[in-house]
Order: structure tokens, then sequence, then C-alpha cells
């Protein structure tokens, strides 16, 4: 930082900003050599809360642990049949969009999905193909009566428990959370695409209005800008098709992919990016848990800023 | 990172760059917002693994635990009489400087003392002033039979132990280590000046050539270059009388500073920058655990590489 105050010449400043380009370009793979594997591991049973701390929380990586949830009276009882005999007649909320994409960029908009109160009976028939509709339906719903089924792996209580129940076509697009995230899957799959926080230099990201989905009444879908809102930052690049001549620096990214299946519960780490996909169907519960904000997040923030300052030009 | 590859025009790399060198001026303030104290916190009791590991080791915090040696006989047991009658016949190597900074800046190169051997009782005449000296003479000695003393703290075996004993003139100047340091202080006390790593941004670090402190027929030292030796990075600031015209940055540094007690024991996290001062005759042993080289270390070394990277020009 010396010399900081002054002002610089054009080529000496181009030579700077070059050097600083290159430590944020490398930071990705020198990241993966240090801390991380191919693929995410596998782990045989739960961890101790010191073991899961030392070896996956505190070095933020992520790790799919196989009995997690073998003590779980759900595995065995909650099938499709079961949730409308017992929750059939509840009303919910069901996020329902044209083409699966709820929470993602969509012509230039961050648009959310419509969010549609309904008999989870009704929703039933949809994911049971009873009832057919070009729409596509995914229910999250808070069930907070779960919060004291978890042992205390990390340490505290669960800031939301999330219920997830959708069609084969609903995903959710690459985006990160401020939570470390316990993710068991009941039944079916679930299928994650990650990203290291590390690779942020790789990851694009745009400011975006935000809108919403509306149904017409000829039950199409149109694109209804929400007023006077902020706009959203969000990562317009599809990960499983992505543009690499509008983004070709994320040709240098390195995704790790997973499938969870029932009886399996995936940590998540906080900031890790992900974009979820599912077999139809699939029933899971997810944890999350306040993350740390600690020097893990300060230098996060660091490097969110430093890709920021050096995209600008 | 879009059109990172492009070059870029004068006036534009002069904007990123001072963009890029304002994240890295207010990245210490924030880290420091998020996690750390106005001083080192003091803790009464050891706490158990997990709460150390979460509270202090993954957060990078350090911390002062007051009665984390009670039951160590050496606190009533060593005192200079009894370490005489012991080992007062045995040799040791002892780190021999006029001005009492071994491993320090002097003179454009990077120091190290002396390293005379002799009998401890011979080093023991000149702590009690028995033998006078115009040098300053410093102990550290490798003790691996004190390596079953310490609670499982961290998880593993320490990778040394090392025994600390000299007088009040040997400073350690500042300088951080690839460890996690358990520092436990017999008798006398330690006084430590502490940064972290975040202020890095704000700490000089420059290539010195390395010698060694020789002395001569007529008690005068040398300072002898090592022949054919790479250069070593080190800082050359005394953050006790700081030359802020040379490096302003340092203004906006903020060291810790505390004194650890005969009894007490000081976590200081790895990488964590420290420069040392102690009363005369202070004993002290400390434990160095090899760190991880996870996450943070990755983040450490970006934002060492983009310090330099700034300060070239």
């Amino acid at each position: 930082m010396a010399q900081a105050a002054g002002g610089v010449g054009g080529e000496a400043a181009a030579a700077a900003l070059r050097a600083v380009r290159s430590c944020l370009a490398a930071f990705p793979a020198e990241a993966r050599e240090l801390g991380l594997m191919e693929s995410v591991p596998l782990i045989d049973n739960l961890p101790s809360p010191l073991e899961f701390y030392r070896e996956w929380v505190c070095p933020n990586k992520p790790c799919i642990i196989r009995n997690a949830l073998s003590h779980w009276p759900a595995l065995k009882k909650w099938t499709l049949r079961y949730l409308r005999k017992v929750v059939g007649s509840k009303m919910v909320s069901v996020a329902v969009t044209p083409n699966g994409y709820a929470d993602a960029v969509y012509q230039d908009r961050f648009v959310m999905p419509e969010e549609r109160h309904m008999l989870f009976s009704n929703f039933l028939d949809i994911v049971e193909k009873k009832v057919t509709s070009p729409s596509v339906f995914y229910v999250q719903k808070q069930c907070s009566n779960l919060t004291e089924e978890f042992p205390e792996l990390l340490g505290k209580k669960p800031d939301a428990v999330n219920f997830w129940l959708g069609e084969s076509a609903a995903v959710t697009s690459l985006h990160k959370d401020h939570y470390e995230n316990l993710y068991c899957v009941i039944s079916g799959e679930k299928h994650f695409l990650l990203h290291p926080p590390s690779d942020r230099p790789f990851i694009p990201h745009k400011l975006y209005l935000p809108a919403t989905y509306c149904i017409s009444e000829d039950g199409s879908f149109q694109v209804v800008d929400e007023k006077a809102a902020d706009e959203v930052p969000w990562i317009p690049l599809d990960p499983l098709n992505p543009d690499l001549e509008q983004y070709p620096e994320y040709a240098q990214a390195r995704p790790l992919q997973c499938t969870v299946k029932a009886g399996e519960m995936l940590y998540l780490p906080s900031l890790w990016f992900h974009h979820v996909q599912q077999s139809h169907g699939c029933i899971a519960v997810n944890y999350w848990y306040d993350m740390e904000y600690d020097l893990k997040y300060s230098y996060y923030q660091l490097l969110d800023s430093l890709t920021k300052a050096v995209t600008m030009v």
C-alpha cells in the first residue's frame, strides 16, 4: 500500500491492474488445490459436533452423510398418499412458473414466481398427474415443528426448517445463501451443482429489476415489474448450459456435482453457489442455520468487492 | 472479470486500480468490526475442545485463558534456582545480540543472532546479573518431553514445544507464524502487541539479504552476510515506534496489546502478526500446532498477493 495516496501513471496503473487480475484469476485454483476434493465426499454416519465443525463447517467444505436420517420415521411414512391423508386439506402457498424457474433471470428481469394459495390435495393432484397443467408447481413450506428433530450438529437452533416438494421441471437457479444448510432428502433425489465461494471471480453477477410471473385469464404468464423496487443482484448464467461467449471467464470455474438420495443429508456450506434439480415428487427437508459473520465472511466480501472493482473497466 | 482478457485504457485502469486500493484499505476495518474486540478477551477457565474451536480457532481470534495452567507443578517449582540445580550442567544454545533483536531488520539486512553454545548455569549467571555482559541473551529450547503435558485442545499433537527464558532487553520483532500458538507463561510476564492477518494491507514487508551477528575478539558485534542466500521477506517496522513518514499506511492499523501473566495462557491464532517483550527472567513454554491450510489460508494468500500487486506501482 506504499504510495497508495499518490496518483499513478496510466501505464503503471495498467500493469498493477493486470497483476490484480492475475491474482483474482489464480485464486480459485489455489483455493481448490488446498482444500477441495474432485467430488463431494461421502461419509457413512453422523460425525460428532466437534468433528463436524473441524472437518466441514470451519473449512467450509460440503459433504454427504449417508445414514444421517436412518432414525427418521418420515423416511418410510412420508408417501404422497400419506401426506394427502394427513395434510391434504391444508392450504399451502405454491410457487407457480411457466418454465420451472422461480427466482431466476428471464428477459433481463429477476423474475419471482406466482405465489398461488391452494389446497395441498390440489397440489398433489398435479404432482401425481391426476390433473394436467402447463405450469410448473413447487412447494416450499416452513415447518418449525421439525426444529427439534435434528441432532445439534451446529450447536444452535436452526433459523428455519423448510419442507420441499415439487415437480421434476422445478429448478432452483444458481445462487448462494447466508446460511449453513443441512439438506435432507426423504424420498426421491436431488441433484446439486455447486461452486465454492472462491469461484466468485468466474461467476457473473448483474443487477436486475425485479418482476413477478402473473397468470392471465387465458392461462398464459406475463412478467409484471415490481413497482419502485430496488435492483436485485443475481447470476444470469445457467451452469448446465453456460453461455461462454458472453461469460468466457466461467470456463475456468469448476462445478462439483452430486446426487443426494433418500435417507442422505448434504451439508451445503454457507456462501456456496448452488443450482438444484430433483426427481419428480422428491420430498426434502432442509435446515438453515445462521452463518458466522467472521473472518471468512469478511474475506468473501473483499473477494466480491474486488471482482466488481476489476469488472467495472 | 468480464473483459479481463482485453487491454484497458490508462484512465480506466487508474480508476479500477483506485477502486481496488479502496477495497484493500477498507478491508481491515470491516474485518475488525465484524469479528474483533477492542482488547484480547480474558476467559477464566479452559473451554472444551468444541467450544475452543468454535469460538476462537475457527474465527481466528486470540484470547487469554487465566487458569489454564493451575495444575502445572512448574508454576511453583520452576525458579531460576531450581533450574540451575536440575539443568545447570546442560549445554544450551543461546541467541546473543548487541541490541536484543534476534531475527529483525537492522541496517538493511535481516539479521539473525549469534547462536552461542554455553552451560545453562553460565546463561543463568547473566540473567541473575552475577556476571555482566553488554550483549543480550535469550534461550529458546525445544523440549518435547512437555508434549504430553497439555490437554488436547486442538485435537492433535503439537509440532513443537519450546521453552523460553531471557532478559528484559530481548525483544521478538513483529512477524507471523504458520502455527496455532498456545503461549503459557510460567513466571514473570510477556507483553504482546498483535495485529490480525486482515491488517496485512497496512503492514510493510520488504526483502532483505540475510546476515548474522558475529562477535569479534574485542567483544563488538559485526553483521556478516550469509553467502549466496535468498532474500528474506520481513517487516521493517517497529510497532512501538513506527516510522509513519516512511510507512504512512501503518497509521490505519490497529494493534491489540496484552500482558500474559504467570499461570495464564495466550491463544495466539495462526498468521497473526506479533511483537513480544517480557519481564526480566520471564519463563514461558509455548506449543506450536500446524495450522489448517484451508480457505482462510487461501484468502490470506490472496490478500498478501493483492497488497504486493498494488504496492508495485
